[in-house]
């Protein structure tokens, strides 16, 4: 392939209509995936629907060929990007012979390719970057809450497994229990349940109630604490959300606003000749009051 | 119709007087459409409110004309703003001829008048307005929601479609739970389901229970998962709004805070600026020299 | 009385002990109310309890007395403060003669005395204050959600009154179903009864259900559009109260930071001396990097 | 011990590997009690697991006699640091001899121990440490909810009390169910208890209906206000938290950009300090004269 054509090709997959082109028929192959959810669409249509998505694969597949004869001759930079790997993946697995009989993992596929939308829309990129990037400042928050839901897990489980073992049986059960009290939702029938005992206070399974026991205050006040204490840690959490994006914000208007730079002494020059406009200003301000 | 005649009215429609006087109006007219909601009433005293409400809609024909003649010399300037075009069509459509056999529009265009009242009170307008602003801002994050929506939807069809068929059965019944998950509300019962299958956990109705079938880690990661990235993306949204209102505030803060020319301020503010500037000039120094 | 006399109570009324003194007796006014909710404690102890409660009002009396006396010559100039006014009608009315046979409005006296702790305590009425203050900054906001609650709530009761009284029956009863639905609290159970019809998914009083009709999109549209809406809003309001206690604290530090004025001249000139400075330092810093 | 042994000790107990082991035998002993909640791995592995935690509590043991040695030859300014009575604490009172018949004490001792992570952690430390330090300055907005719900119970008992035992029967009941109304979880229920009388509307123990009594109005008026009430000083809570916090960010980043002394950074940051005095005296200036 002459150098040329590869420019054409790179100047083609560049262009903001190609870029249209590649959105539409990603919307069209979420379409697609969403109609499979209808069985009745699925018996009446299915061969069709079956044709279509072959379709979408074939335009899938001359995608990554058109963006890599693009790079000739070196055809193999195009998997230096994380997206064009993606890309290929999705396209390499669905070509793949056997798969046919993993009906799971190929809907898996043609689901995935929803994703594809994040790489042709820059704005979506930036907006999930930047909340791929506000994780590591939450992180030692998340830790904490980790830490939080489980001492309190091991000690629902020693405290309360035997009055309420559907809630608290065991220990992933009680991270789970806790992890819904942590939303807020049903966390007072959970409560009411040691308050009352398991045998007056009905479980959404009643034969789990073999050792019924009320323990009303050791019950409201591990429940009490662990709602204002989850409450409080997610209220950081927010916080350290808000404060980060806040700064993210600040540091990209900083830097859309930087100068061009010259020699030190000329700056510094600048800033000499407004601070005498200051002074003069001060001077005739002075003069015209007195 | 003589100009002098259009100035007064142009003066009168213009007035705080007149312009509290339809605020009234309108507030009786919603107090009016309010009492049609009571049967009982509208048993007693039917002819009455069908009264008043063909008087609220002389008083706001009445109103339209004004506005229109006090444009004489041309009214059609009437139909130039929206709010003009929105009363018009409220009144007109209320006029035509057949509409007393449709009862619900007739209805619904009584009801619409209520909004007339965001029209008289300019407070109101402002804040809609910045609502409406903040939508194109936060635009990108509500498209990363549907997307994040649309992905888990079709997931739950496929995992959960047949074992839980009253919220996963089909696409739309998946979109409207996994909204409802969004708000926290019952998501733990539907988790359970999965969970326990729905022959041990009842469905709202057990008749859809026919493929009963319990995949607990399956359905513990996928809701988990969606409630904490559900959770991020909506905070993200939250400050996404905080971030472009505390924005929009500070520009009309600046702009209102401009003092009139030639005062002791306005001179000291130029000094300021003069002294800013030499400040960024200073934090670029440093910026490029490390 | 003599005026060394009053100047005396004056330094007393005011002193911290005192108010120490009165918040440790309305703190024993809270405990006393509360313990009366007990009916077995009632039973026991009532003469006692009733003893007490006179103590407490003769203390409170007591302590009007001292502070109006503290203000001799001119005792009335103690009505000038509306706390006064309020404690002064606290005492007043459970000194009436007649209130003994009115025994809800005797609880009440007794329970408002708790509110005196306001009073004594600076720090809370600092931070009550704050929250009133903020109230006008969002009154606007709080008019467009009644705004949205009003024509929604008209809206439900003419689309969805016959299909489901309980919740839409008539406007109050629509208006406590919106306010409810925006704590998000048991909203997709009101959807559903829409959407699937009162016979099929049951109100919490089947007999209600006299004409069963199920709306399914009708009903989404309706309920999604005012929980976005109502949340949109909601945030807003968030970030109003945000923006302005932020504003408020901002001034707060400024006022403080305010240094004792000089003249014109003067201050002008410190401002030179202190724009000579970085002019001269400046100077030496290309210097010593040159 | 001579003192170079000492010294050897103190540099390895304060050595990032040793540092890094403490918190992997830390996060075994959370491992450990967390295997402890499954039955069917204690009857199985039982002794294993008690060797297990024996050998964790040696090690600890060692821990705490390895900082001690490091501190010679004065070991006991060991207990100097709260963090070391802590652990010294977990250490002597799981080595107490009777403590082999209180189980459930000893196994509170082995859920302390993780506990113990957050001083390994020294990120931990800090977000923990910002947490605390928050608590104060939203400490008042605190007491004004409690003075709010406490108010809100005491009339919630006179009122309701009778109507509906389960949720106001007394005062400590009163308050827990305003708590969970607090968090908004069941408060519609709880609502429409009083709004059709405990025989119309169900309690969650029919039995207590004995004086079924609706009184709608003071219903919705008691709850809706509590809820609008309850909300606004939430929102206070997380206003106090939000500023109080970017804060203190804002402190600890200006002390941690202070720059070398002498660099050109710093040089610059000396004028900027200058122009910023200045600025401050303009202002100041401005608001004196106007």
């Amino acid at each position: 392939m002459s150098r040329s054509v590869s420019n054409t090709l790179s100047r083609l997959v560049e262009s903001a209509p190609f870029n249209r082109l590649v959105t539409v028929i990603i919307l069209f192959a979420a379409v697609l995936v969403g109609l499979e959810t209808y069985p009745a669409l699925m018996e009446r249509f299915g061969p069709t629907l079956h044709l279509l998505n072959n379709l979408v694969l074939a335009l899938f597949a001359l995608e990554v060929l058109l963006r890599m004869a693009a790079l000739w001759p070196r055809p193999l930079r195009y998997f230096q990007s994380g997206w064009n790997v993606f890309d290929f993946a999705i396209v390499a697995f669905s070509l793949l012979p056997g798969l046919g009989t993993y009906a799971v993992a190929a809907r898996l596929l043609r689901l995935l390719r929803v994703l594809r939308l994040i790489r042709t829309l820059p704005d979506l990129q930036i907006i999930l970057g930047a909340l791929l990037k506000s994780i590591p400042s939450i992180g030692w928050v998340l830790v904490l809450m980790l830490l939080l839901l489980y001492i309190y897990a091991v000690a629902g489980v020693f405290l309360f497994g035997q009055g309420d073992p559907f809630h608290f049986g065991n220990l992933h059960t009680a991270l789970l229990t806790l992890f819904s009290i942590l939303t807020l939702e049903g966390w007072v029938d959970i409560l009411r349940i040691q308050y009352f005992g398991c045998d007056r206070f009905e479980l959404p399974d009643p034969a789990l109630c073999t050792q019924p026991k009320a323990q009303p205050l050791l019950a409201v006040v591990y429940m009490v604490s662990f709602v204002l204490l989850g409450t409080l840690v997610f209220l950081n959490l927010l916080v350290g959300i808000v404060v980060n994006s806040m700064d993210e914000m600040r540091k990209s208007l900083q830097e859309t606003r930087l100068p061009p730079p010259g020699s030190l002494e000329q700056q510094v020059q600048e800033v000499q000749a407004r601070l005498r406009e200051a002074q003069g200003m001060l001077e005739a301000l002075v003069k015209t009051r007195d």
